[in-house]
């Protein structure tokens, strides 16, 4: 098959490099010169180029650029691509992409794979990143069920497990284990900085350990791509945000009023749960 | 030196392998008589007892029982030990235990490694647990200067830095650091139950990836620690909470107004501050 990449940062370099060693043709397109190179060098695409029209010929592209752009950059596709040409994306967004590339190309798929690395860039782009993980696909009533096919093919051949959900479903989801944890990780940093007394920030700055390393990992990643989520998943991350605060108070009351039992419950109800969270079903 | 062992779990059984090793003599006192049989075949104690008598001789003892624990056994020790045996703890709160302890035993200093592991329990006793990790010590004016340069000798044997600082300091420390990320963390477990429709919280759980089990992992952890944390170092942690509080509601309304230039500026702030946080000074 013919693929295209439009995109060709960590997640379109390593669909590259997996779809190109299963002998489908991979042409990819950047906006930048040194990444097209890059990605000849690397092996992620047969073919790259900083012009659309070299995906004019492509069964599927895969676009997989900053969520902001993903919508601007299937309009333009659309007049150079037969209509049997299918479209996905990768975005951790799903709704709002959606009922705006719908009307478009009706050959649209919005898709989710749940990978990634802390490195981001074409340089780190790997084999096998979607073996075992999630990928999500949000095809709606109309979708044809043939782009559906082909592109299930595609994600199984990834090694991903995948899941189908509507748009609105996907971001609800994600908002609670997936933008929520930022907005909670980043008021912990945020509220450590409060802290006026020098001797004391020191002291915590010495003495913090994996515990505030983890709990603080995502709140300082991305700034960008934390905007991009709680713009876009705007409506769900503040319902999330809201239950959040709730349980925080609840959690702060029961200090205040010194209710160690009904603590000592919650935080077992918490520790059941987590594992159960964690373990997939 | 004889260096008995009061409570003989995670860091008890730590602390004896390691100065055990270097040629000191080990008394241990557990409340189990399994327990103890388990230190002397693990190599972590010379002798144990269920009696606290077998302190009696001893140079120094480091009770490493429980936070709830320590104040009624210094009582109970007081009893047993002469004056010049030198008292310290590994609790993770410093105030209160100081407070009451330095009227009944002069040569007491406060001390908190800060070093663990996710399994706990003499069974999981390894050598050189300290090594590079902080050891917080919190003599007060009246500590006898003898006592504290014996209690950093063996402290420094064991490869830990050491840290000095008032207990209202430690306490003020951790609650940033160690404290308050248990709460935020476990808000974070508690919210994410209180979605109701069920195909949502399912799909959640399938797609729950490392940035919730990294911001979970604390708020998931042992029931009673969290209790104890919060139930002896209570005004620190309130206070953190509301600062922490009032930075959520920061972040909550950027996002309700869509100021997205504002809330990229302090995602930006907090990556370098997280940095900055981690790199030890």
């Amino acid at each position: 098959m013919k693929i295209g990449i439009l995109g060709l940062g960590l997640i379109g370099g390593c669909l590259g490099l997996d779809l190109g060693s299963q002998g489908h043709d991979i042409l990819g397109v950047s906006h930048r010169e040194s990444t097209c190179k890059k990605a000849i060098e690397l092996g992620c695409v047969h073919q790259a180029s900083l012009d659309l029209s070299l995906l004019v010929s492509t069964d599927i592209v895969f676009i997989c650029t900053p969520i902001g752009l993903i919508v601007p950059q299937v309009a333009q596709l659309a007049s150079y691509l037969p209509k049997t040409t299918i479209l996905t994306d990768v975005g951790s967004v799903k709704a709002p992409l959606v009922a705006e590339i719908s009307p478009l190309w009706s050959n649209f798929i919005g898709g989710h794979p749940m990978a990634g690395k802390t490195d981001t860039g074409i340089d780190f782009a790997q084999r096998n990143l979607f073996v075992n993980r999630p990928y999500v696909l949000t095809p709606v009533a109309t979708t044809p069920t043939r782009a559906i096919t082909v592109l299930e093919e595609i994600v199984r051949s990834l090694g991903a497990i995948i899941y189908h959900c509507q748009p609105e479903q996907h971001d609800h989801a994600v908002s609670w284990i997936s933008h929520l944890p930022v907005i909670v990780s980043a008021s912990l940093i945020a509220s450590c900085l409060s802290e006026t007394d020098t001797t004391i920030l020191h002291l915590a700055k010495n003495l913090a350990s994996s515990g505030f390393q983890d709990t603080s990992r995502v709140g300082g990643g991305n700034p960008e791509l934390g905007v991009m989520m709680a713009q876009y998943n705007r409506d769900p991350l503040l319902n999330s945000l809201q239950h959040y605060r709730q349980n925080l108070d609840e959690f702060i009351q029961l200090i205040e009023q010194q209710q160690w039992n009904t603590l000592e419950e919650k935080l077992k109800i918490n520790q059941q749960a987590r594992l159960d969270f964690l373990t997939k079903c």
